[in-house]
């Protein structure tokens, strides 16, 4: 059985570590001896691990993809164009596919499923999601039997970094920020990962799966993490609430709750202990119950090992001569996404005001007059100089967000008001 | 393909509620449609689901086993005899055979797995450990690519919930068990659960998956939670401990550290904060890096759903025709598993003593002569009167088992003494 590699980076070099390693392990979960045969390159002349042969290596994509021998395409290269052309041009010659592109799932997911079971062939994709933690595998396999009622994920682990450092060192998110740039753990521009487009994206592939949904990733309400103040790490443990950035989805009847945003969770549930660039994933099946997946979001290795686990089902598939079935079984159509205004949640509210009598009975009276119920209201100490804020924390019933919304504007009129009032979504995992 | 279902208790009765809820669902993923044939009872006349249509029960083994239309065993009778020599028949009549029966594995399993892979047929089992939590799978095929170097697991749900509960409310061992019972969380007689035998069961099946060890599940070193004290769980807390009962494995060269007991685990570890019920299993693999699940543990639905995800799996490879390449893949071997007194890890100590000046002293000089050192030491308060005992705390760096066991003997015999010492493992994860 013999493997076109497209792109040797970083994951593309683990997957050749790990073939070449483990090859007779392979060989017996398989029945057959994987094999690379080659390895589509940009820059020939750029280093490659020991591993990977000097006879493997070609710019050339036909000769990747045009090489009747070839039955497997690994595609670890990334990027919209050419690649998707590539994966098609596999996919049309029959070739099976295991790819990490979450941005080509999450664009093109069903139109690329949809073209591998037309051509009989496997479309494999679990290092898209989560890199080294098996929630693709686990929402296909293991759910087959079961519907999924909910995801929640901590799908970017520069996020999770930044999040965690803030709340233990009481720091700023520009300066966490900037030395996790200095470290490496986050970007020169860091926009895709702080601004939550990769976990978007993350979150339609997840949906195509978890509910059968064919979602534009632009359709998303996504707000990333540059707007959490170091304050409310404070204030929210003193509600016991940490601050995660997530991707929740959700059945709603017909439609589908679908969103990513900065989100108070309980500290005693299990997505508040994931910290650092720990990516983590819970599921709650109507059959399985509740199902937390934890592990390494991203690196060479632990994406390798989802990318070489997905080259073993896609061959034995292959010489079973069942390819496709997989993918033939998934059929993901539109679906509503309830829009923000009509979420209905807890929510954690802030007003930084000045120090007046009255005040609190404003922003109370304002509340209400929305519908918004107030489960607890606090005044964070006293003001020590006249100009000073207050901060006046509120934790909501559960109520619409446009109803929040309406009445933070409200009260965002008001001359007490010492800069705009911030809200934050609650919820209970 | 037609099933033949042995057992129709609660687990039964979640495959059965499963499988013709979701018949389409599973066709459309299989490639055929899967059908319950017959279904082997003890009872005719006990109540069933309705689902289950009484044309299939028949309390004859051969009626199922011997039927040639029958195609795939799905065994969740449990127990030893006559269930072993049913999945023997099956298996040797060249069935597909799913099974949840953590006993049979744990004391046979290289042995079934040996038969399996000689009449090429599958034998899967991911509900014999953690329910609904697929860890199975996850060993079985996302570590393909990889190996494992250790398994941390909550395998017990009953012993979860009686520690958690003793946490949150200070209350012994004792009471939260008794209430335990009445409320339907711990058995008439709960010592396969809180002795550990059940976990230590699980330990095994996870060990021939994931070190490829055939162990005699004898030979495991096994502890209980009857002597967690309440107290521990307060004098835990002070140095950032939760005490969680832990099913784990190590590689440790050629040899296996294997071993199930209550152990302090930082309270930030992702294992502290799994409560209640709820199972977990951490992975580390070499590659993969760290890996997390969580679920349920048990139930009719959460561990239907594994049992029906493993008969999708045995069923499309006998569709494929390529049964018995994922049992011919194990080659479990026998390892030396290192004896407790070898094994290396910080200790937590408690001594509790009459408050009397010189105490202290003594017990350090003890624990130094064994070479035990002391990282932390306490004294929680002082004796109220005369004759209390007050405790002192210790934590140990890094040392051997076998050294803290003489310290606590040499110190067990100091006539200030007022209780025989306790100590309990530390487990860094």
């Amino acid at each position: 059985m013999k493997v076109g590699l497209l792109g040797c980076g970083t994951v593309g070099s683990g997957v050749v570590r790990l073939l070449t390693h483990n090859a007779e392990q392979l060989e017996a979960r398989i029945g057959a001896r994987v094999e690379i045969h080659r390895v589509l390159v940009r820059n020939p002349n750029r280093p490659r691990p020991e591993e990977c042969r000097r006879s493997w290596i070609t710019t050339d994509p036909e000769a990747v993809l045009g090489d009747p021998e070839i039955d497997l395409i690994v595609e670890v290269m990334g990027g919209e164009q050419p690649t998707k052309g590539y994966l098609e041009r596999a996919m049309t010659a029959g070739k099976g596919v295991v790819s990490a592109n979450k941005l080509l799932l999450a664009k093109y997911g069903p139109a690329l499923l949809e073209m591998a079971a037309r051509h009989s062939v496997d479309l494999a994709f679990e290092a898209a999601v989560g890199g080294g933690i098996p929630v693709i595998r686990t929402l296909r396999e293991a759910l087959t039997g079961d519907s999924v009622v909910s995801v929640h994920g901590i799908l970017n682990g520069t996020c999770n970094y930044i999040l965690t450092r803030m709340r233990n060192e009481g720091a700023s998110f520009g300066a966490v920020l900037a030395d996790a740039q200095k470290l490496g753990y986050a970007e020169a521009n860091p926009s895709m990962d702080v601004d939550g487009h990769d976990a978007a994206q993350k979150l339609v592939v997840l949906s195509m799966l978890a509910f059968g949904a064919a979602v534009d990733v632009d359709s998303v309400p996504v707000e990333g993490i540059r707007e959490v103040d170091d304050v409310d790490f404070r204030f929210a443990s003193r509600f016991d609430f940490n601050i995660k950035h997530l991707a929740i989805g959700r059945l709603k009847g017909d439609a589908l709750e679908l969103r990513v945003h900065p989100t108070m969770v309980p500290t005693s549930s299990v997505l508040a202990n994931i910290n650092d660039v720990l990516n983590g994933v819970y599921l709650q099946g109507r059959a399985l119950g509740p199902c937390l997946l934890v592990g390494k979001g991203a690196g060479e290795l632990p994406t390798a090992v989802s990318v070489v686990s997905d080259l073993v089902d896609v061959a034995r598939d292959r010489l079973a001569q069942v390819s496709g079935l997989a993918t033939r079984s998934i059929h993901p159509r539109p679906r509503r996404i309830v829009p923000m205004d009509e979420l209905e949640t807890r929510y954690y509210l802030r007003f930084d005001v000045a120090d007046d009598p009255g005040v609190l009975g404003h922003i109370a009276s304002a509340l209400g007059a929305q519908g918004v119920s107030v489960e607890q209201m606090v005044q964070d100490g006293r003001a020590v100089t006249r100009d000073a804020a207050v901060p006046i924390l509120i934790i909501s019933h559960r109520c619409r967000e446009g109803a929040v919304r309406a009445a933070a504007q409200a009260v965002g009129k008001a001359p007490f008001l010492k800069r705009p009032p911030r809200y934050m979504r609650i919820e209970e995992i």
